[in-house]
């Protein structure tokens, strides 16, 4: 059935065209979106990745023509001859083709279609399973071809502008070599050497800072990164990275390069400006301010810190908290002092979510009185002390956590958020940078029982603090930074340790034998030997960094073949099972709980 | 001992001063390549990837500085601070900072370095082993450094040139489905489903297929391709590729867009201009003529045939190659006609290695006499017929082979580069590009007993060869097409089919049940069901490509890190062991004898 395309070529994509080329003849390709028959004049919408084209076929001695196209549904792919002429209707204003119509003189149906199993349109109401496992139906729809478009030109200028930088991509393996630390890597199995496995990267952190080592100075690569762990909302088992890495540089080099990239990106690809330099808050300042080391600076609503204000007073939860070593803090909720009951306990429930044993709350009335879960065992001047501290005025909502540090962080970090998403304050089309610096060097795992890094163990710690690397290693702050958009870390990196003794030191406070430091990074260790540069880099997480710029929720809608939560493609079934042959030959067989028992 | 770059900001690269620099105060940063103490003076040749810089420390009041030069060592990472100055010694015409050195007031050692196992330097004598152990050093040598540049360079204007053109960069899986047809794939067992495994991608063949059933029209990416393969030579477990697909074209449309990026590849890179178009060559004539499908067109010594010549000669092995259905061919070395016995005889093993059961030769001497292995099977008329044809003159040395086509043209094929090695005829600077086009649809495997795709499944026949697939499979030609380089094939790709029914009767053809082809390729089947473009492809070997442009001998010698001949890292020691906890989580146990047979 399906014609040849023999003897045409195409002249232009749909979107391509305008009123500018008015009277010519041209030749378009596409996807019939829909056809109307309008008392024997039909109109067909022609789609492809650049817009819509209205086609119109009418005209005598053109019956065959017109036949033709009336018997096209939609999805089948054509090719048409045609005369670009004004619009005889009325002007589209919704499409950029809106003024103008393609007077078809020929129609050739290169493929037909049976009817998708979903339409192919804007905002799709179709359930993302089924949207998942037609993918390639899916991908026509033109909110996901703008999003790839879109991830396509981040990538295209992230490029070029490393490169006019002086950044060479350097391609680092796949298969590389399985280390323990950290997040689960994905294994391959080897076949010419049975029982042994490559591991999938991570990232390409050992191999760019090597590359340091052998002098390319300036590093980059849009790289695929692997994690095999337990999914979460928008995790997905591959991930795409911008890595960057430098010689010879500090914090401020790092941060200057990247700037000048984000505004680039932002500029080009939204018409956006960035103010630069992009301001800088260290993360004591973000904890203290936002309760979060990626805090949403569009809005104010900034955590207080009101443990002095409260010190002398009776309310016992506030009592144990500081006599516990840790702060009360609260947040003031401008102009929701009237918000109903239920709906304060529905935020106390959020808290609780976070770790918070609950959540004390002064709602200021207009009326100038005070409803307050904790009135009682406050003093007039108690309370009108901390309101005062909190700036807080008729209608006001002031909340409260009173625990450790990083409990009352997370509780009124995240509560703050909640509160601006529900009294919609964000703006979605605002684009606040920040700069978050001087990050712990080490977080103590109450899991293992021992301090881990924060980043990662080859994070440079501040020459300052270095002193306290043994006494009072929480206290060591590491020349890392995030950098965060809207409430988003899109990136994060650091200085790196060059010196084989901090090197050395920082395994040992991480509780390395040097057994396990040499198994697993003896080559890094090795190098270090040969003479090493000062370096520092960076990674950005693609996937986020474009969702963001398109606007959407899910990192599945700016990845062309995303796989779901189970880590499975619903398109192509993968994973899938093997031959017992395929696996034998890798050395491997399936466990059973048999041969355990050796029964 | 290291100290600290706090304060210095580098201002130049070493290989980026030149003459138009002096009187400026620059800071360098580098590795020392080597000092020298000459009278007090000392020299430092000061290398970063951009070239060496000769520093000079001389001068009253700088005893303390001139001290702490000459301790330096090969390798240490230092900073200097310096004025500029013509140099005072000769000139040094081998640098391209040949003119100039840098007068240091300051120095610092910002990290140390042990005495390397090898010499960091061009061309090195090292063998290969130990500097893939100490791969970070050997990536220090200036031609590795030259090499990484380039494949830098060609993926950066590669990426540009597509990016112009409207190509869209679009990343596919790497956890993808496994398929059994083809090389073996690596496989990546799932932890989360225990017993399935995702297979990584010999290519993305059938997602690039899918883009353009989505309507992306132009796609491509520098993709990382995977092929668990036994290790010849020069083949690496990991691999990138130049992937590339477009919708609503044929052939010439693919020839064009990539006979311009080539061009500009070789210009920009290279300095050479690349005549276009490119010549094209049907499959049959690169056989016919060259006895390759990727012939090597610096030189001629085409071969002849000389069946006709022949046909009536008593010579047996001629007679007996003819009856078979086979031909008699030969090549002509020119002025060969004095080589030695024992070279010939050396030329006749090689022949045997590419299967021939001998070689036939005819050494025309300058006198006017003959030598030849088979003479005596032959009348004076033949044996100057068989002369002619191969247009033998005095000094000439025509070598024949008889047998299945397939064997002569192997034979002679090889035969002909291997004489042209020997005779240093071919020229190294010179880049003959070739398109062999028509490729046959399908070759038989005698080891399956059955017709294969000779690219693969999805390649589109000739529209007049399609009457011929069920009565002569053989003689279907497809349209495929390799780009190839000095006997290289550096590119390959076809037009697919993109009608169902035509995919359907290639399964058929290739022997897959229905079931068979819709286990593997189903999503793809699905996918033809919706309106399929016309589109056509072609994927470059980044690696092979890169190596013919450095001149390399090995794609090891311009990946970051090559793994060896059984894919292990000699540096990273991968693959490695990993625990059986692991594996179990995977569903897995290694595979033992014992198991087996339940004892």
């Amino acid at each position: 059935m399906a014609e040849s395309m023999k003897g045409l070529k195409r002249t232009h994509r749909c979107g391509e065209l305008s009123a500018a080329n008015i009277g010519e003849t041209v030749t378009v390709m596409g996807w019939v979106q829909k056809n109307r028959n309008k008392g024997g004049i039909v109109f067909v919408d022609l789609r492809d990745r650049s817009g819509i084209l209205q086609i119109v076929f009418e005209g005598e001695e053109k019956e065959a023509l017109i036949e033709k196209a009336a018997k096209l549904r939609s999805e089948f792919v054509v090719a048409i001859v045609g005369k670009v002429e004004a619009r005889s209707g009325a002007v589209n204003e919704n499409l950029a083709t809106g003024a103008i119509e393609i007077r078809a003189e020929e129609l050739r149906v290169l493929s037909e279609s049976e009817t998708p199993p979903f339409p192919i349109e804007e905002n799709s109401k179709t359930k993302e399973e089924l949207r998942l496992k037609y993918r390639y139906l899916d991908l026509r729809r033109p909110d996901l071809q703008r999003n790839l478009m879109m991830r396509s030109q981040v990538a295209t200028l992230t490029r070029q502008f490393l490169s006019d930088e002086g950044f060479l991509e350097i391609e680092t393996p796949i298969l590389g070599k399985s280390t323990p630390e950290g997040a689960r890597d994905y294994l391959v199995p080897s076949r010419i050497h049975p029982g042994s496995f490559y591991g999938l990267p991570q990232s390409p952190q050992l191999f760019k800072q090597l590359l340091m080592c052998s002098g390319y100075d300036r590093y980059f690569q849009i790289a695929k990164c692997f994690r095999d762990e337990d999914l979460r909302a928008d995790r997905q088992p591959e991930f795409t990275q911008i890595d960057i890495e430098l010689s010879f540089v500090d914090v401020d080099d790092v941060i200057d390069v990247n700037e000048r990239l984000l505004a680039k990106l932002f500029k080009e690809v939204m018409n956006i400006e960035v103010a630069l330099p992009i301001p800088r808050m260290t993360w004591q300042e973000a904890m203290d301010r936002y309760g979060s080391d990626k805090p949403d600076t569009r809005f104010g609503m900034e955590l207080v810190n009101v443990t002095e204000a409260v010190k002398d007073c009776e309310f016992v939860v506030f009592k144990g908290a500081i006599e516990n070593g840790g702060t009360v803090r609260g947040i003031n909720a401008k102009g929701q002092g009237a918000m109903p009951r239920k709906k304060i306990d529905k935020l106390v429930d959020f808290a609780k979510d976070f770790g918070a044993k609950g959540l004390a709350y002064v709602a200021l009335q207009e009326d100038g009185t005070v409803k307050s879960s904790f009135a009682k065992f406050m003093t007039e001047e108690g309370m009108q002390k901390l309101i005062q501290a909190m700036e807080g005025e008729p209608g006001d909502l002031l909340l409260l956590a009173a625990d450790r540090n990083k409990v009352v962080w997370d509780v009124l970090g995240n509560l703050r958020l909640e509160i601006a998403r529900q009294t919609e304050i964000l703006d979605k089309d605002e684009y606040k940078f920040l700069w978050v610096t001087e990050f712990p060097l080490l977080e103590w795992s109450e899991e293992q029982n021992r301090f881990t890094a924060m980043h990662h163990p080859f994070t440079m710690p501040l020459e300052e603090d270095l002193q306290y690397i043994d006494s009072d290693p929480g206290r060591v702050r590491a020349k890392a930074y995030d950098i965060v958009l809207n409430g988003n870390e899109i990136g994060g990196g650091s200085v790196r340790i060059f010196q084989n003794d901090i090197q050395e030191k920082m395994f040992e406070v991480l509780g390395f034998t040097k057994e396990q430091a040499h198994d697993q990074f003896g080559f890094l260790l090795d190098a270090f030997r040969y003479g090493v540069p000062p370096h520092a880099g960076l990674a950005y997480g693609l996937d986020r960094m474009v969702m963001l710029m398109a606007q959407e929720d899910s990192i599945r809608d700016v990845m062309a073949f995303p796989k779901i939560k189970d880590a499975s493609c619903l398109m192509t079934e993968a994973p899938s099972a093997v031959d017992d042959k395929q696996l034998k030959e890798l050395g491997l067989e399936k466990y059973t709980e048999n041969q355990e028992t050796g029964k």
